[in-house]
This record gives structure tokens, C-alpha cells and sequence, in this order.
């Protein structure tokens, strides 16, 4: 496999650091291939504008679709977001390791989104969900937060983390090709002991290399649909 | 009403931008007080770390929850995170403005959340939900997005528009203490004719001037969980 692993913490020594180390000695050792992008190391910044392009398609109104489209035709993407679509075209797992805050992606993270998931190159013209750029690749959230698994359930007091994490796993990975799998989740790491710490930190390093044959979430497909992009009544649940 | 609308995004030609002029003039005519943070405008950093503080209370390792409460007890903020809270403290109303990218918040939005949202002073301690710091003040959505109502109904393709706002509805806004009115949306504006466009301008401009009493969408109340967060079976439904 070729893993590309997208990292967002401000802290290195961080439980979603050592996640990520262990991952990809996992990986290297096992005879994977791992990229990572550590978007607080990099310095990566996540606002979405005219700093996207090299290229500018209309000067007197900034359509940031628009600009994509002609940046796609002409070669125009900034640097920065030259080199995360190169590591995307040459990944086939793509990994976005976070802490869920504020119930989503951290900031930094969701401007890695918007600025590199482009349209032209990446979506568009048909190119969406399961007929979508990335298909045959899979992609997964690994993730840590505050509360017990309890709080995270359908009835708990925080919501569902399915639901939680439906926008980036439907609104994202899905919504690029990629085949989804379950989000691998650790609940309140400052709570663990340092021996259930190692301990999740040794069964996430097993877990990456079961990405291949890992099942992914069952979506809807474009089939399912009618014209106005509404489920036929015999259509699968998603 | 003193409201406080932190708009985003980065053409202020746009129909957000319009959305928001609208929503200005209307509520400063009727005698309500309006601020704005418009975040594009203003060069809002979104990406949340150590120069969010001018306190340090562990230099050793970045935690960002404790340096927040240790900010709160030392009057630590950096200015930028400073000036958003006492528009917070001032405001009725808060108002969230923006294009729904990637089934979420554009990247400078999420990160005023990351940033200014923080432990100590907002929440924490027992004060979330409806015993939240923002405890008898509203809030809402107004955003706009590419496709028509039936693609972000609950059978439509994109998922239910409700679901899709679950993070920021429930996670942000009640999460501390906000009640949430429902969102103000505007499906594929740059589909719409010039005359469509300024009747849903005017529609928002009426809207906004509602907002004191619209009802609020009904969540459950800490008091319909038990002691690890999970519903009672007697509560009502989210």
C-alpha cells in the first residue's frame, strides 16, 4: 500500500503523535510505502482564496470554483497545493489522523480540504461519490476526543460519532470516490494509563495494516438515485 | 437585539455578502444594535495554538484546554481572541454566515470556533448545554449551497441539510448554551435569477428581524440523561 497520511496536532508529543509514528513504523515495516503530511509542521495555511492560484481566470470576482477549473486547465495551483495533489494521485490509502474539536475537523485540517479538493481536477462534470476521482482508493478518519464511547452513541448526550463524522465521511472521502472505512477511535487519552495508552497505540499500528481488507461503510450509490438526486423508494439504506 | 454576525467569505461581491449588507441595514433601521466580524476582511488567523495566548502555563507540552483555562484565571488571551470575546459577551444574537464548503465551515470560520470557543471562560466545569455559558442568547445558521433542496433532503444524495449542520447546530452553538434557531439556507444562489436573488435578500432581510421569536429547535436537556450521559428512556426525542 501507499499511505498518505494527513496529521493535525499542535503538539508532536501529543497521543494523535504518537499514533502516527506508530503507524508508519508499522507500515515501513511491514513494506508499505507512507507519506505524511504534518499540516502544524508545515506551517500549512488553511484560508481558502486567491493565494490558492498562480493563475487568475476572472481579476474582478473571486468564484473559487471557477478559478480551480481554469487553474486544473492551465497548471495554476499554488505551490503548497500543487504537492498535496501529487501525494493524493499517488496514495492508495489516505489516513486524516485529528483530535475532533468542536465536533469536527481542526481548522487547519479543514483548510487542507478547501483548498486542495479542487474542482476540475478532483470533482466535477459527473466525477462524484461512487463514480468519483478517487475510486478504488479507500480513506478512513483516526481519531481522538474528550468524552467516553457512551457520550458518542446514538441516545448519549454529545450525539452519535456516525452522525458526528458523516460530513467528512460522506461530505469529503465519499463524496472524491474514496471507499470509507470505519473511523478508528480512542476516547479520552488523557484518561488512559500509560499501559492502556501503549497498548491502543500497539493496536493502531495492527489496524493500519488491515486497511486493504477492512469492509467499508455501505453508502448509497449513484444507481440508487432518481433525475432530481433522490432515493428510489427500493433503493438501500445508507 | 444586539447581534453579532461573523460572516465568511473571501468575495464580498458575493451573495453572502449581500446576505449580510441586507441583514445589516434591516436590523440598525428597526433600532437593533448590529456587530461584524467579517473574517476574510479582517485577516482572521484560523489555525489554534500557542499564539493564541500571551499566558504560558506548561512550555514543556502544548495543551491547549489547559493553557485556556490558565488564559481565563491570567486575563491571557492573545488581542485577536480577546476583542471576539467581548463581542461574544455583548451580543443577543449570533449569526454564522457562510457557504457550506465541504458539508461544512470554510476553514477561517471553524478556526474563529477552535480559537475563541475556549475552556475556562466558555465552558467547562458544568457549564454546557442548556446550563451553557450563552444560556439565553440564540443563534443560527444562514448559509448557502451549491445544490437544489432535494439533494440535502433525507433521501437526497448529499444527506439531510439537518444532519449535515448537527456539528454546529448541537455541537457548537447549544454545546455552549446557545438556543438554535433553524438555519436561514439559500440553495445554488448563482442558479437563481437577478430578481429571485433580490427577493430572497429582502426574504432575510425580513428574517433576521424574527429572530427574537422564532422558536428554537428542541434538543434534549442535560436532565434527560443519566449519570454517564445517555438518554433516560422517558426522554424526549433530539
Amino acid at each position: 500500500m501507499k499511505v498518505f497520511i494527513i496529521h493535525a496536532h499542535p503538539e508532536s508529543q501529543s497521543f494523535n503523535g504518537a499514533l502516527t509514528r506508530a503507524a508508519i513504523a508499522s507500515l515501513v515495516e511491514a513494506g508499505h510505502e507512507v507519506k505524511v503530511s504534518g499540516l502544524y509542521e508545515m506551517g500549512w495555511q488553511p484560508v481558502s482564496g486567491r493565494d490558492n492560484f498562480t493563475t487568475v481566470k476572472d481579476p474582478s470576482y473571486f468564484k473559487q470554483q471557477l478559478e480551480e477549473v481554469y487553474a486544473t486547465e492551465q497548471n495554476g495551483f499554488a505551490p503548497d497545493i500543487q504537492a498535496e495533489l501529487e501525494k493524493l494521485d499517488w496514495c492508495d490509502v489516505l489516513i486524516f489522523q485529528f483530535p475532533l474539536w468542536w465536533f469536527g475537523l481542526p481548522a487547519i485540517l479543514k483548510g487542507w480540504v478547501d483548498r486542495v479538493f479542487v474542482m476540475g481536477k478532483i470533482y466535477g462534470g459527473g466525477a462524484w461519490y461512487d463514480n468519483g476521482y478517487f475510486k478504488g482508493k479507500r480513506a478512513f478518519c483516526s481519531v481522538t476526543m474528550g468524552g467516553p464511547a457512551a457520550m458518542y452513541s446514538e441516545s448519549g448526550l454529545n450525539g452519535d460519532i456516525n452522525q458526528i463524522l458523516f460530513p467528512i465521511n460522506h461530505g469529503i472521502f465519499y463524496f472524491v470516490g474514496f471507499d470509507v472505512l470505519p473511523p478508528y477511535l480512542v476516547h479520552s487519552p488523557v484518561k488512559l494509563s500509560d499501559s492502556e495508552r501503549q497498548a491502543r497505540i500497539a493496536e493502531y499500528a495492527l489496524y493500519v495494516l488491515g486497511t486493504g481488507s477492512r469492509a467499508p461503510i455501505e453508502y448509497k450509490r449513484l444507481a440508487d438515485y432518481n433525475a432530481n438526486f433522490v432515493a428510489r423508494p427500493d433503493g438501500k439504506s445508507s
